[in-house]
């Protein structure tokens, strides 16, 4: 039996699961019929406590020692951030290794240059990890559903986000209550930036679109907004009207280009999305041929991500001498502004309860092309005089709505503009 | 560009629709980089219409014509059943070219002979598009979850029940009209048995059982019920239970082995399979790594199932070198005997509706070892002195379930034992 040696990058969470995984399964040799070994792991400080032990040969603290040892076949980054994972991953496919990668961070900054290096030096360059733990995505958008030209990809693709919406959703709960609790159960980080603000969703997004539709964008390009604005009243207003609210990460093809967007959205009760519930992660794929696809599972953890790492390596390591994938002939799409952007909106606001405001409201609405579709007045407060306006409209472009929203907020009756929410449009039933 | 030549055996809805999307994509070229270009397709019938046209040195009525010609590299046999199938696609492997089959049948069947004469003639077989239709199945649990050891798979895995089961579900509606009524909307077939009786589901859960298991088992060997039995009343029971009912495909690891099954289930409403409505397909796969996913979507149709074909055509073309996947070093599985199988039961019988009754059923159920969780009488019919029983169990033996189940039958206050339903368990949460 054939024996891959590996080089392992980090030996945090994921990477002491990969290593047990190794371990444990005996090189892994049962349904795959190679043996992985692992000779090398780089960490940051030796005296952590690992739910793996590795011997003291195993173990050093020089990460640039695992690059250049000249009998790994295969280089596994599991440290994440850009720097030093860039230079390390650089080197490694320079020196003719192949790399293994769960970091979203770098791929999605980095991405281009390292495939470029990858590329020059006829090494690989996998990192099925990165996106959606251990769902396996990347590889059957890059394989499997190679004949379809691919439409859309929607994905809720942030668990500690989802749990968060989830548990609003059910306990009715305010956002910084639950995410209090949610940094207590370990589901959110001290620092939960990353997170609830939508920058994971966002790299991951990146990732996709360049998979599929061969677009490069700026991470700083593309339309990002977090969860903090959503209160537990928008997902009762959002239920009554058949919804639920879920961060969405979206590349979809339109006119203009490639649209790349991670914010907030309703999602109709009865679409698969509507029901990930939890830390879970779906990602829903549409090609012209296969239509509509969902690929569901945990989204992150350790023993997931541990679970596609492995994927790739054990892929690479039965077919060391494939070449990597021939190059697409199709002209990647432009990437397209989110002001191009159309879907009917949810408007929360907080309005003066009297006559003729409604009037006024939709007469900026007109005005900048949108129609209601319907409009309920809520939880009207007598005494202060005023009452939420929940405002559905029927499908319009973002630049439009922008500008209604900044006439919106100068209008005397309107008291505060208190959430503007995009509705996913489905076309497919589910 | 690399030409890659095609045969193609069978051109119904299938065969033209990969005959019109490799002619509509200018030979796929778009994102694989390789060029397809069909040139020899085997029909039953010349004058049948088809939404191709094929020219007339492109068809032929020998299909040997196809599996002989020297310059094909790759033949797809999208036209099912055991034979010709099978003689076809053993000469066209052991003639050198590689075989891309939808023949879910064949391959359940005869699986084994024709993996053995492709190892045996270097040349692969492949068959993403006979499980799932579009879904990508087959690869993910051969290639990117090959890290893990797969405990379950469980599927819903035809169209047609799951048509018939959801619409009884949403409308209360009977068994005999919902089938008349999918049968006039091409949903269902003029002879429905291969969907309806579990067939179809069986070949499937065959194959995934070959797969991701290493077991080869005899079709006629795996525990099959149809759904003929299902009436509106055991989904209005169901429901109230906190389930649904549908038409699961197991496999699933054991002490005594292998577990293959196909039949009805009441599925808990919160786990993700209870939402798949319509003639969608899902199937659940876990693994000791992974946990649980879930990969969703169209499971047949013309379109879907040319995109599962053309995947694997693609990944051939592009790859045409690679050695197959190494042989995996884990024994097979055993097959274990459905009457290991431990589970919670939903029995529905019509009683006579007098004191004592229970206390005889209970009596029965105790014997065999069996735990009742819960019982309700429901519809009670005070002229004809006579009740319907639901009772819920709690895990138990199947042998036991089965031995109680006739001794039941033959109690004078049985009148009728009118349905046994076993229910799916879950560890994990939805």
């Amino acid at each position: 039996m054939r024996t891959v040696k590996l080089g392992l990058l980090g030996v945090g969470v994921v990477g002491s699961a990969v290593a047990k995984a190794i371990e444990e399964g005996d090189g892994l040799t049962g349904r795959s019929g190679v043996r992985l070994e692992l000779v090398k792991a780089a960490v940051r400080d030796l005296s952590k406590p690992r739910s793996v032990e590795l011997g003291p040969d195993l173990v050093t603290t020089d990460p640039n020692e695992v690059v250049s040892l000249p009998e790994i076949d295969i280089v596994v980054e599991v440290m994440g951030g850009e720097d030093p994972a860039f230079d390390l991953i650089s080197k490694a496919l320079a020196s003719g290794k192949h790399v293994v990668s769960a970091n979203k961070e770098v791929l999605a900054k980095r991405g281009d240059e390292l495939l470029a290096t990858a590329a020059q030096h006829g090494t690989k360059l996998v990192y099925e990890a990165s996106v959606g733990g251990g769902i396996p995505i990347l590889n059957p958008i890059s394989d499997d559903l190679l004949a379809n030209r691919i439409d859309s990809i929607r994905a809720i693709i942030n668990g500690t986000t989802n749990y968060i919406l989830t548990r609003m959703s059910s306990e009715g709960a305010a956002y910084d209550d639950v995410l209090a609790d949610a940094q207590r159960l370990g589901y959110a980080e001290a620092d939960p930036t990353a997170d609830v603000d939508g920058f994971d969703a966002l790299y991951k997004i990146a990732i996709l679109g360049r998979l599929a539709f061969g677009t490069s964008a700026a991470v700083d390009s593309i339309h990002r907004e977090g969860i903090g604005r959503i209160d537990a009243k928008d997902f009762r207003y959002a239920e009554e009207l058949g919804f639920t609210i879920k961060l969405i990460a979206a590349a979809q093809r339109n006119d203009g280009g490639l649209l790349l967007r991670v914010h907030p959205s309703l999602v109709p009760l009865d679409v698969p999305m509507a029901s990930v519930n939890g830390a879970l992660n779906m990602v829903e794929v549409e090609g012209d041929l296969v239509g509509p696809l969902w690929f569901q599972g945990p989204g992150a953890g350790p023993e997931p991500t541990a679970s596609a790492v492995l994927g790739d390596v054990l892929r690479i390591a039965r077919q060391p001498d494939s070449n990597g994938a021939e190059q697409s002939t199709t002209e990647p799409l432009e990437v397209a502004p989110m002001s191009g952007h159309r879907c009917q909106y949810y408007i929360r606001l907080t309005a003066a309860d009297k006559p003729g405001v409604l009037a006024l409201i939709a007469k900026v609405l007109g005005d900048a092309s949108i129609s209601i579709r319907s409009v309920i007045q809520m939880d009207a407060d007598e005494t202060a005089g005023q009452a939420d306006l929940v405002i559905m409209t029927h499908s319009a472009l973002e630049a439009n709505m922008q500008e209604a929203v900044s006439r919106l907020r100068s209008l005397d009756v309107v008291i505060e503009l208190d959430n503007l929410i995009r509705v996913e449009s489905y076309s497919h039933s589910a």
